[in-house]
């Protein structure tokens, strides 16, 4: 998906919404686990169920990856269902991954190849070549871990250099040498608005993934204010406040109501950007 | 797997090889793509050809990942395979995750319930509470990146604070509070020895998994020379010089020839250690 065709689908469904199916086997409603593939038919329902209120589905590799080849098919499944049913969602593998050139390779393989997923989030600690692997699909995007909303990123990515300059500022800066905003993406944790302010100082045209929306605890009209430009330029995700909204048989109907609610509130941010088109 | 088994085995086998599992369907023998599982079978017949020689084995999450679900399976069996029938191996899931807690818990999950790996490679990006959950589990280990041996290490992990310390610095001295060299050691790559030198002073007791030796350039002498402690502290990873040592029929003799002359250089840098105990 293109950087314009992704705007355009948030102007046409007035949201910048992004699902995240963290499905756990642990959390979903008991009548479920009777199916063939519990996961793979909780997350059809909460796809139906949101789809016209979100613009993107955040696929949380680990919750798959913990059951193994089951969870794997389950992965598969979901990622294809999204792309057949609902060819305008952006589909993200959250995988935060990146290793040497030759294993980011592969891992490019696996989530644009063995899959079709438009995106994958990857962490920058091994540098530019085991980014770039992942930059080689036409339409295709990295988002890359910047700032993260938890409270381990005060370890490492607030570490400044003799001049100042922090860690995820550096990332920022030196990785706008390896791709431009219409192939990169940046993971920045929502925690503070004001910091989202400093970052758009940096990446002012770039689309920011904001995970901390919701259970992480961040504010949307702060990360509205303070992030969005004039191609909105902002994914926020919430994951267990929809999804798990309901753990009744009627989950997939609260998931769809908790959905719209952050839509209509998304709708309000967005207006001066539809009023001025 | 304990610290002191790990150093009877390496006494034992008079080696710190650990072999690489790094398969690729593209660059296996091609008499093997008639088997049902092919990247399976040449696992099997590497393991089996080169276990004597070495004392870990290193499978590289992303290769199988990128098959879809059929690898999930090869990597499933090959893990399955080395525990059944050669107990006295240490297993490394070279996977680089890390990610928010809860999310980790469930990579924690992945390599250590859905498949019973002795370890996991982790990036330590996103801080402690990233890591932590992998720390969750009896004899099972966290091997955290510090400094990597590929070009785009030089991009952070070099990166230096107002007193001169730098980011891999950082790392080593911040997750010694998370965990001590019972659990956790540390990715260190080969490709200077002086190094090593500098970073044996901040972790002098952990063993280090050093991946730069062979195709990625490092001396085998110079890691020893500078990097080795009493109870050894090495597992020096060679994949591709070992499994891709031959493409014919006779990969598998070749790929043991090419491990054992490793471990007879091996031999001659332990016997200090050897004759000391």
């Amino acid at each position: 998906m293109t950087k314009q065709e992704l705007f355009l689908y948030i102007v046409r469904k007035e949201s910048f919404l992004c699902v995240g199916l963290d499905t756990d086997i642990k959390k979903i409603p008991k009548h479920l686990l009777q199916e063939e593939d519990p996961i793979f038919a909780f997350n059809k329902a909460i796809i139906d169920a949101t789809q016209a209120y979100c613009v993107a589905y955040k696929i949380n590799l680990a919750f798959y990856e913990s059951l193994g080849v089951k969870g794997q098919i389950s992965l598969e499944k979901t990622a294809e269902y999204i792309r057949r049913k609902y060819p305008d969602q952006f589909i993200i593998a959250d995988a935060k991954r990146g290793d040497i050139g030759n294993t980011s390779e592969l891992y490019a393989r696996a989530v644009f190849e063995a899959a079709d997923f438009d995106a994958v989030t990857v962490t920058p600690y091994m540098g530019e070549d085991s980014v770039k692997p992942f930059l080689g699909y036409p339409d295709k995007w990295v988002i890359l871990l910047a700032l993260t909303s938890n409270k381990g990123s005060l370890d490492f990515q607030f570490m400044a250099d003799a001049n100042g300059e922090r860690l995820f500022e550096k990332v920022l800066k030196k990785s706008q040498e390896w791709a431009t905003d219409e192939q990169m993406m940046y993971v920045v944790g929502a925690t503070q608005g004001k910091m989202l302010e400093e970052i758009r100082k940096i990446v002012p045209d770039h689309f920011l993934l904001v995970p901390g929306v919701g259970a992480q605890g961040g504010s949307l009209e702060e990360v509205a204010r303070y992030g969005m430009n004039s191609k909105c330029g902002l994914l926020v995700n919430s994951s267990r406040q929809i999804i798990y909204a309901d753990s009744t048989e009627n989950f997939a109907k609260a998931a769809r109501e908790e959905a719209r609610k952050v839509q209509e509130e998304m709708s309000k941010y967005l207006q001066w950007i539809i009023n001025s088109k």
